[in-house]
């Protein structure tokens, strides 16, 4: 197996989510994130526009993804078989990197105000983004916020359950996303 | 009909609102909210921590009606009649001057990249409020979460068409959320 070379981004992920951990949120200063990732200060806005951001880091891509595998969904697919095709995408392009930073990432962001705000906004995008490639797809307005907010949750049970696995691959992400939301499609079966 | 008059709290969330509106978030100050409502500065720290906090004015008591309501529905009621409850409680609380501010609350969001993320904290505090008072009645965390979800988006759905009515009495508000409730409910049952 080819040794894993992260890039500059992606160790300054790592670090700053360790440094989050290791010593809080607010503690943490762009400058410690640049040495603990052993590249500059500049290196760092050149990626991000600050400390926060880092935690938001991927979140376009995954809305990307999410619409691109919505809109390739075959015209007769109902709105949840065309958002398991955006989760499909989005959570196959998802790497090592990704689960092995979840236990750290989560401890972070309970023990911070501000970091629980960025997820927040962050769930909301994801959310907003399959909303608008349903309504793209015709899907009427009420119905696609529903199934952006399914979406999204079954995208977070996944990750829970993928990051706090033992082991897992990286095409566990897909399978226990898309487990997740047939357990959603049936609870909302019997809400009453 | 008596003269409304409104309490330092409430003329610091319009003197807010107002100010956000008219020059922005990021240009407004403490100071001039406070003076704007025509009190001290110190007056404004007893009610809000600092000027984000304005927007999340009212959401722990949201919260504490959405989860009374809910734990009040009978033991057979369904986890979405028993959300209908809660919402029903958490509306009916609210007055005119909620729907007043609606319209600039919605522009100076809009505008605002951090009261973007506050609003988003304030949508994801409503939906844990509503799943921590179902799995609290034993429904199962999936469900639970999904009608978090549920109960957010028709809350949302109620108070824009009640804050962008024409004319609307305080009652409204709890007429378009339930509503707004049920069309997600029939949406639900064709999500495919």
């Amino acid at each position: 197996m080819a040794r894993w070379e992260p890039g500059a981004r992606e160790r300054l992920v790592v670090a700053a989510v360790d440094l989050f951990t290791e010593q809080g949120y607010d503690d943490t200063t762009v400058v410690q994130i640049a040495e603990r990732a052993g590249v500059t200060k500049s290196t760092f806005f050149r990626h991000f526009a600050d400390k926060r951001e880092v935690l938001a880091a991927g979140q376009e891509t995954l809305s990307r993804l999410l619409a691109e595998g919505i809109a390739e969904a075959a015209a007769d697919a109902s709105p949840l078989e065309a958002v398991a095709l955006g989760l499909k995408r989005a959570c196959g392009a998802m790497g090592q990197l990704n689960r092995d930073i979840g236990p750290r990432l989560k401890a972070a962001i309970a023990a911070s105000a501000e970091l629980q705000e960025r997820a927040a906004l962050k769930s909301v995008s994801m959310a907003a983004a399959i909303t608008a490639a349903l309504v793209a797809r015709g899907v009427p307005e009420p119905m696609g916020q529903l199934a952006g907010e399914l979406g999204v949750l079954a995208f977070k049970r996944g990750y829970a359950r993928w990051s706090d696995a033992g082991h897992a691959s990286a095409d566990d992400m897909v399978r226990y996303t898309l487990a997740a939301l047939d357990e959603l499609r049936e609870a909302s079966a019997a809400l009453g």
